[in-house]
């Protein structure tokens, strides 16, 4: 029998002794061993440190966003392979889907994140901070990758999307990564690192994985290393308590399983839209990878007048679910991840059946298609009722990790309030309803206990990503029972791998260190008007100083008869009492309009054109009389990439328009986005 | 003498049996007792969480804004009686005023914040996150309070800072606090939670105090809850593993003592303004609150040719300042903060002496002006030397938490990151150099070992707020050592006393949740025009939907000579070849300034003014021939005070700009912002 590998210190290596026996899901067989003995758990995350984490700190997000880009590519070229390795799994084809293809999505959502960050190995986080009357002192925030290793350790249920998920963060964040899937269904990861690994393109040293056990690896972690566990609340917190993590201030990102709960809106008819799709997701949600979801749902709430109706719609769906071989077209559900899986939601069953009863389902009689029901791990779809919800409280704090869930019934909707936070922290709720009074009642009021709450109805039905689905510029997390953690969320998520630290001093410096040109700061008045100039020759704080204008209240008509803004305030000297006016203002849009006719230079030239404003404030109100002029300064330049060949190479410069008047008080700032061609076009 | 009280449960109360003494620590006299015992630990969490918090909770940020302004304006009445007590604790009236004083001010600073916070009980995070194509399904963040309560476990040095900083915070998110004030100093922070229990400022429930020990407090924690501690690193990282923080999930914000660094930047001759500003600070940070400060500065990481430069400045700064009773007008350092912590710094001292050697002080042997120094908790500054800091670690591990600090000599700036990282997580460092190359590496390189790095040089030493003073906009905190935690940094503090939750669902929903117009809502077409309704009269999502105007190439032309804009885009027809427009384009400034034409009515109303866009993107360009109109949508609200009773009452009122053409396409989309007047003018 093949023993998996570790890929460790840059290569594939395999443990000592026997290792673990790993099964098929479906028929019971064994089919590989793994072991990790002999892995020396401290040098393979000082490799990490230094042999990818250095190489990975000196890119820029642009440059790991692209990496990951060209993994996601990659592992989609292969996913066919995947997913034969996933039925051993006792994953359908659908339930494959989520983890392969939901896996690979994750990297692609990253990688295009890199808009939202600078051309840095850095991120500049939030803007500038005053911290002085006259502007000379200044705050900011920057964030740093940690020079240390992600610890990932990772569940069953998702040997793909829980790998990527992760690794789609940290790497995009410039930080190496250890993986470590729960052994039972490590195969398949196993399978996927091989083919990121043969890719090469990650640099070396990014990426190791274990294969087995990797008991003792905590003790090695230093104040730079991020650790993130998934799987059971127990065996985390156990881990989170480990008095190394403690003593050297590591982040433990917890998330665990949790009780989630769907909510039928007390405005539900049955027969209605909202209904059939609170009936549809509910069942999807209880037999989709059997159950094995940490965000499946386990209560229904429902009110009470609809419990009947409710118990019946759900369970006829259920019934036409086919149970079986993944592999057969007919099976809608497949098996649990293996035998040990399955005595552990059946001893949850027994437990849960003590205080509630089960309507639907029979542990010990189901059909299965085209497998041994004797030999693969499979359970059929168990639907209980509690009738009283709030005094039978086992529904809200035992988990069967399986295709279990409870039905039970409310009268208001502070009772389902009540009733989803009596989860203790849950991952996400959700709520069917056609009413966004309730929506907002019920989204409010339970959010306190939630990572994710999730809105039904007919219009948002169709395209909606379902109950279950974490989705990667989303948080994912919840307090309390769930653990207390926070993954993805775009940025979010890129933030637990940064160090983030406030500088302080001159605008200048900061502009400097910042590379975005920070309000205050010195200007180079420029050698040549800046629109001759080409996206790699401008500089931030290069700034054209224009010639001035006078303006006119001639110029105030034309304008308003030109745009047709004939509001009071500019063409009406008799209605300005009691406002901020003295006298006929001109149009905010004038003064930005005029700008550029300061700034512009005409002819053909790199900027290629104008396509925005970030922000604008009017200061000061301009009046006839008044004499403008613009300081221009180059204040940011964000790198763009071909989509093709053939596009022009170009990048964004956001330049700061500063339009001051004969006091030299400044009237009007704005940032606005041009694109500038490269002088190389083979860039 | 007198015991000091707890607030508990709404009551003055005071504890069991004789308590702990209390000293004056500039004559050693006892002063008061502190005792605890007898409280109720959980039933004050429960007080908390239920009756203070249940009102924070229904409170508005701008309406818990509003009331931390009031509050600091109370405290501020009240200082002097607070200064008088402060002198007690071995403050100078220097030292007191960063401890009052700065407390003071960061209440005032989150009050201030409220203008980034939207009108209502919780905040929205972020922007909208589209999650399916044709857009029916969207997603976002709102964060909730926690429905728990903040414990604040402090450390003596700051008595009124060390709370204030936390609770405005908390306050200002929405929780209550139970605030533990190390009990050595805790006299003073009785008698500001009198000032404050007196006001009436906060509702009921929302601030208590324990007095002594509050031993067995976590016991009680729940998921809801947050722990801050600062502090001793023994004694937060015993706390962070306590079984039930891990157990419910519980965030432990840990600010933890730290070797803060001053490096001299290589570029710096004696004599220059950096060389002088390094060599006042570092003296300064060495004595100021005798060194009693987690952001004292313990280590000069100075170029090895300026060693004895450094020497001899900073000595002689020393050896000026007068060390003796705080109230006495000369005094420039007053004692430490009792016996105890004398006798600790002490033999501190001497483990460091065992590898580097004193050149400046004497333990035995120092003045002492209007206090005897027997008596009272009085020591000189010490400065040891260490030759070779790569070898002689302890000057990086052992942290004496006084007057005491290290002068080690580098090479280069990479050796100068070392040495500053070897102090392995720190609270803060600074830099003093000219040379912004020079600022930028130290900054960058060492930024992942630092919560904050600070650059002095010239243009900002006037100005600057010092090495050791935590701003509130600004992240306190640290990783590694300094304990991994973050507080205060504006918003970024907040966030750890919400829950963030992601939502999805319909744009409409979201909408209504938000309460901010989310792109692709429903929109109602408004009976009237809105520029005739009053800021209460708005609602969010209420549209307009203008007239069309035709752009014709007269329009362009115009345009052009108005603002002056000839760019050749718009202007020459013949110089479009490789561009990616077809034929003369519309200045983007130009479809603006039209739509405003469409949209704006002219008459006066409640539209006060427009004073600024908050983006703006030119998505397709506009030609001669094409019909342009615009969706003029309510998207925002955001409720405004009045700075005097003479004001206008009013609002600001963000609109969507959805300028669309003839097939239906938006050409342009913005946001822009008008102060809209109130109907009733006394609100």
């Amino acid at each position: 029998m093949r023993q998996l590998e570790n890929y460790a210190l840059g290569k594939w290596t395999h443990g000592f002794g026997e290792g673990q026996q790993l099964f098929n899901a479906v028929t019971g067989e064994a089919l590989y061993t793994a072991s990790s003995r002999g892995l020396n758990f401290a040098d393979m995350m000082d490799y990490a440190r230094t042999t990818g984490g250095k190489k990975l700190r000196k890119m820029t997000f642009q440059e790991r966003g692209r990496m990951l880009k060209a993994l996601a590519l990659h592992l989609n070229e292969k996913k066919e392979d995947f997913y034969k390795i996933s039925y051993l799994t006792g994953a359908t084809r659908v339930d494959s889907w989520i983890d392969i293809e939901g896996g690979i999505g994750n990297l692609f959502a990253y990688a295009s994140l890199r808009r939202q960050f600078p051309d840095l190995p850095y991120y500049v986080d939030g803007g500038m901070e005053k911290l002085s009357k006259g502007g000379s002192f200044v705050g900011h925030h920057i964030a740093v990758p940690k020079q240390g290793v992600a610890i990932h350790i990772n569940a069953f249920n998702f040997p793909v999307w829980g790998m990527l998920e992760k690794i789609a963060v940290n790497l995009f964040a410039g930080v190496p990564a250890i993986v470590k899937p729960a052994t039972i269904t490590s195969f398949l990861t196993e399978a996927v690192v091989k083919e990121i690994v043969a890719s090469k393109i990650l640099p070396e040293g990014s990426l190791q994985l274990i294969c087995g056990s990797a008991n003792g690896i905590l003790d090695h972690v230093i104040n730079q290393d991020v650790v993130t566990f998934t799987g059971s609340a127990s065996t985390g917190k156990m881990l989170k308590s480990h008095s190394r993590l403690v003593q050297e201030s590591v982040p433990f990102n917890l998330e665990a399983d949790s009780l989630n709960a769907m909510v039928l809106g007390l405005d539900v008819k049955p027969g209605s839209a909202e209904f059939d799709i609170f009936i549809k997701e509910a069942a999807k949600e209880i037999t989709i990878k059997a159950g094995q979801k940490c965000t499946a749902v386990r209560r229904l709430i429902v009110p009470e007048n609809l419990i009947e109706a409710v118990q019946e719609g759900i369970s006829k769906r259920l019934a036409t679910t086919t149970i079986g071989s993944p592999e057969n077209k007919d099976v809608r559900m497949g098996s649990l991840a293996g035998e040990t899986q399955r005595q552990e939601v059946r001893e949850k069953v027994n437990q849960l059946s003590r205080s509630q009863k089960i309507v639907y389902g029979n542990l010990d009689e189901f059909n299965v298609v085209g497998a041994d029901a004797k030999k693969g791990a499979f359970m059929p779809p168990i639907l209980f009722l509690n009738d009283r919800p709030f005094e039978k409280t086992d529904c809200h704090n035992i988990e069967a990790f399986g295709p279990v869930s409870t039905i039970m019934p409310y009268k208001t909707t502070d009772d389902a309030i009540e009733l989803s936070r009596m989860g203790l922290g849950s991952l996400v709720s959700s709520i069917a309803t056609a009413d966004d009074d309730i929506a907002r009642e019920f989204v409010v009021g339970a959010a306190n206990m939630h990572g994710r709450i999730l809105v039904f109805n007919a219009d948002c039905a169709k395209e909606s990503t379902g109950h279950g689905s974490p989705m990667p510029m989303l948080v994912h997390g919840g307090p309390g029972r769930a653990g207390g953690g926070e993954e993805m969320g775009g940025k979010r998520g890129v933030m637990h791998y940064l160090q983030r630290t406030a500088i302080q001093g001159s605008p200048t410096t900061l502009t400097k260190i910042t590379n975005q040109y920070q309000y205050g700061a010195k200007q180079t008045i420029c050698d040549v008007h800046p629109f001759r100039k080409y996206f790699e020759e401008l500089k931030i704080g290069e700034t054209l100083v224009t010639e001035k204008h006078h303006v006119t209240l001639e110029d105030i008509e034309n304008f308003a008869d030109l745009s047709g803004d004939k509001f009071y305030a500019h063409m009406d000297e008799k209605s300005l009492e009691g406002t901020m006016f003295k006298g006929r203002v001109a149009h905010g849009y004038f003064i930005l309009s005029r700008a550029a006719g300061l700034f512009v230079d005409p002819p053909k030239g790199p900027v290629l054109l104008n396509y925005g404003l970030d922000e604008c404030r009017f200061i000061k109100p301009v009046y006839p009389g008044a004499t403008i002029g613009v300081r221009f300064t180059c204040k940011e330049k964000v790198d763009q990439e071909k989509k093709s060949p053939e596009d022009i190479a170009k990048g964004i410069v956001k330049w700061l328009v500063d339009v001051y008047d004969e006091t030299g008080d400044s009237v009007a700032i704005a940032t606005i986005l041009t694109m500038v061609k490269k002088k190389n076009q083979n860039a």
